[in-house]
């Protein structure tokens, strides 16, 4: 089966090899985990391999993402084949349409337009909070069935960042979307005595690989990220 | 009284001999607790001995749950008397009628005919929550009652996957079907000190069954699991 | 005051003599502490010494009891003054009908009759909670003193199997039967270490009687429970 | 100020001399750590020393609290000012009518006119959760705030025992009826080590008293109440 | 900027001084934390030493505090200018016509004018719980900003009394009231070992005061107050 | 990319030079966390600086927050270019109007054009629980989206204060303001053994810097804050 490779180093040998194309990847976390940075390295660094890639923003802008990355040394984005979709600034310009929309069903259209026209390779949807505080399903689960499978029946690998609120500790997803995807990185803050914190990522689930299963210490150094076994107090 | 062996080594002993036939069996955990490959793995193992088998997935398509199982050594699954119906392509398909259905009605009927007709010895059903998303229940442990009662007098053994998400610490079911079922299975991560994380198994209940109340050490290779006692830190 | 002895090795001394004549009692437990097996071998052991007995079961069938409780040594029902009422028949065969019915004036009028002619010493309903879910009570506090009122006014000693969902660390019971109840029998898994668990009996309330306040280790054996000290870890 | 004994040996001068007259007092507990037992044993001894009890039995009857009793030695009420008051006889006979009635209103103007009648000084209602499940009020807290009045008004010291489920702890009282008391007495059971559970008694707040803040062990002998310092683990 | 004293001996120090004149204090604690006590002696020691003080309580009645009070040393309460203000009497006089007062306004008026016409330095109100249980405000946060204007405004110093129930551990009030007021001060039991209670004191807030952070055994003697540096165990 | 200085000593190097000029910055923490302090005097410093600001207060009088700030030694803040909008004000003297306002509109156009008008180069809001309290929004994540959009598009840097109650510890926000926020840094009282209690902050989110993770001891002298490593117990 063929693999994405994460281009975290160490971490692909950790997932068996990387994740396994045209899976739908949840990457969940608290705030200030790393999430956004993390997911796009991944789309970036494929992208500098060949692949092409398409990022959906739902709040963050275009401006602002792309400066946060060209400052962790991740530049020049406007001539590659990772396309940034800033769809706040959509919602800034049309306030007022904004509650009218079925968001779920304009959001799964354009990424089947865009991925049948542009042949993208990797998707990522940043945040489905974002999704969700635009668009109130009826029936959670059932929808986002429809949503996962979409997303799944595309010739793409996806990628879902789900944000977990400060003090719910342990809860990965709000609508059980862990159990939807296919893989589940979490990203956690580990206090370290009483004052140190760090930063850990663990896959929880990957269908089809034999991963890890544990926590591993997650660093950044100019937009490249490295693992490693965390020693412990 | 006649045991269904689970063919994961060394469990079989700590269940007194194997499951009774024709129990209703809970298989729970949080994601990535290999709860789908498990219970796959006693249908394949069961059916490579003789047995005939009905897998019934709810959410994940029948290409993923092969392949999945092909990874792991299940092989030559057309070959072989399991049968794997994907519930998951039917409701893509008809998305709009999906909501007007009794789905615990149709799965009832389908499971009836099906065991009547092709005399299956063993049906899985993946999962309870996305039954329960498709259709919601008006008083769900009656419901419930119900469906185990019908399930309980087929001639075969049942096995239902409980999706428990994280951070419900100590739950194992939605409705209480931990007291319906005859035998539950709880599939657990342990984090063991700061960093590993170690899958075990415990056989919570078991109906007509002398078994161990302890947890084990759950591992898994080329398709086949392996239990031991696990070493405390 | 007359006792009725629970033929636990161990336990009727630790109870002060056994269970005082005509109280009701409330078996409480998560799943898998053997509640239906510890209370039936009540039953049973009394039965065996000349008292008459009634099995109520509202959700497991009168064929998976008696095997089950055979299965351990509890035979030759058929011979015995002990009676099993299998409502869960009556509720599958009748399934439309039993949403309309008060079940818990049925199950009042059901035992007061049976008691009056049979003159039953030991009566066990199976379960509370199965009876919460085929009848809603509009004031479940008022409802249930007047059923326990009723069962105190027999001359027969009661019963009552209450199931505490895994994951509710702490709570006997769900509309505080515990305080209508004139004793309180608890079963609990301890987890022991990492990974054994072991099973406990303690009895938390017992009306007139000078019982003992701490754990016992519960072993099961052919039938026959015996109670130890737990040594700690 | 004058204080009426408790007769619990050791507690009154814990205390600091007893509790103050007039006041209304709250008995709280778990199930089985006897505030029935302790509630009743003050009233008893102090109707053996002189004063006139009134004991309101609201889910308990007669005989059954009387025999309890007389167990624990505490007997020959039949020729003592003790009364004791059967509300859940009335209940059981009246069922259909108690509903309509508001049953705080009815404890109101009984309690009002015996003890302007006989001259109760002491007076217990047992329990607050049986009163509550009788009549819902609109206010709890208004509602009991002229309920307290109304018992501080009277010429004679007061005892509410009040239920807390097991599972909620630390919580005290439904409704904040702990701000209403004149004085909180805590009984609860230890687990000491794993298998050992310890009975204790604390007074939480004791108006116009200097009274020790901490715990004591609490035993019964024959109807007589000790406390003792508890020797920690 | 000006202080009014505590008088608690060492407190005033801790304080950096003194509460600010003119500020809005909660004093907060669950039952049996002598919040009514602390609060009395705040006010008694002011007036001895001058100052002209109010105290209201809506539960407690005039009597039983001013008894209380005189317990503890603090006597000739008529003789000097510490006003008492006993809601509790009104309302069991008026209990009809309460339900329909906004006594938040009322309150306000009351305090307002007495204020303006006795020139009071400090006003206590006892307790804020049983302000809401006698008018259910509709958007309490915006009220009660109002009122804490409306004390701020005054030429007083101002203690609310908040009640916390015993279990909802670190709550210090309902509706956020520690964010409005000025100044809080906790009172806490301290389980020391198994068997032992201190009661404690912590300033959490003070605007306006260099005020020490941490927690201090409190003492009482003879209605003076008293605090230490707790020794550990 | 540009910085604003905390001023803070030792902070701004653990951010890694500063916040990013622009950013939406939450400073969230329970009562008597310093917040209103700490974020009034990175205005102040700041505009000591050179730079202009506009301090916005809903609940605190503007003689009340000057007079606090005097204290702690800054002072003459009417000679300088920092404007303090007081809001509370207003509040006090329209009191009817208040409800039928939509005040995040309302705060929205005021923050627009005094921006516009007076180059202010940072504003703070203080708080955002106090703009919640009068005006309830239909959908809080999406307007509070659009009102994040609107600050991050001003020539400003800006500060919202956010207040979370004692007892729910670990959340940082009501409304997931975290998510939506460049910014998070959070004020924590530890318990250092039994009685001391330390101020520490933390930056949990920067986006665009390079921040530490863990905890730093604030102390505040003379209106300067400082920041150490604590030292563990």
């Amino acid at each position: 089966m063929d693999r994405v490779k994460t281009y975290i180093e160490g971490f692909d040998e950790a997932l068996g090899g990387g994740i396994p194309k045209g899976h739908v990847i949840l990457i969940t976390g608290t705030p200030g985990t790393m999430k956004t940075t993390l997911t796009f390295s991944i789309l970036y660094n494929n992208v500098k391999h060949g692949a092409k890639g398409l990022y959906i923003s739902l709040e963050e802008n275009y401006e602002d993402v792309k400066g946060a990355m060209a400052d962790l040394g991740m530049q020049n984005l406007d001539d590659m084949e990772l396309y940034l979709l800033d769809v706040s600034k959509i919602r800034l310009e049309h306030k007022e349409e904004e509650t009218s929309k079925n968001w779920l069903e304009v959001l799964t259209r354009y990424i089947e337009q865009r991925v049948k026209v542009n042949k993208f390779d990797l998707v990522a949807v940043d945040s489905l909070a974002a999704l969700y505080s635009l668009y109130r399903m009826e029936n959670p689960r059932r929808e986002l069935f429809h949503f996962f499978g979409f997303l799944r029946s595309l010739d793409a690998t996806t990628f879902l960042i789900s944000e977990v609120p400060s003090g719910e500790n342990g809860r990965l997803s709000r609508y059980d979307e862990e159990f939807l995807a296919d893989g589940v990185l979490v990203m956690r803050h580990f206090e370290m005595g009483e004052t140190d914190v760090q930063l850990r990522v663990r896959c929880v689930k990957m269908r089809r690989a034999k991963h890890e299963q544990g926590y591993f210490a997650l660093m950044q150094n100019n937009g490249s990220f490295t693992i490693t076994r965390p020693i412990s107090e």
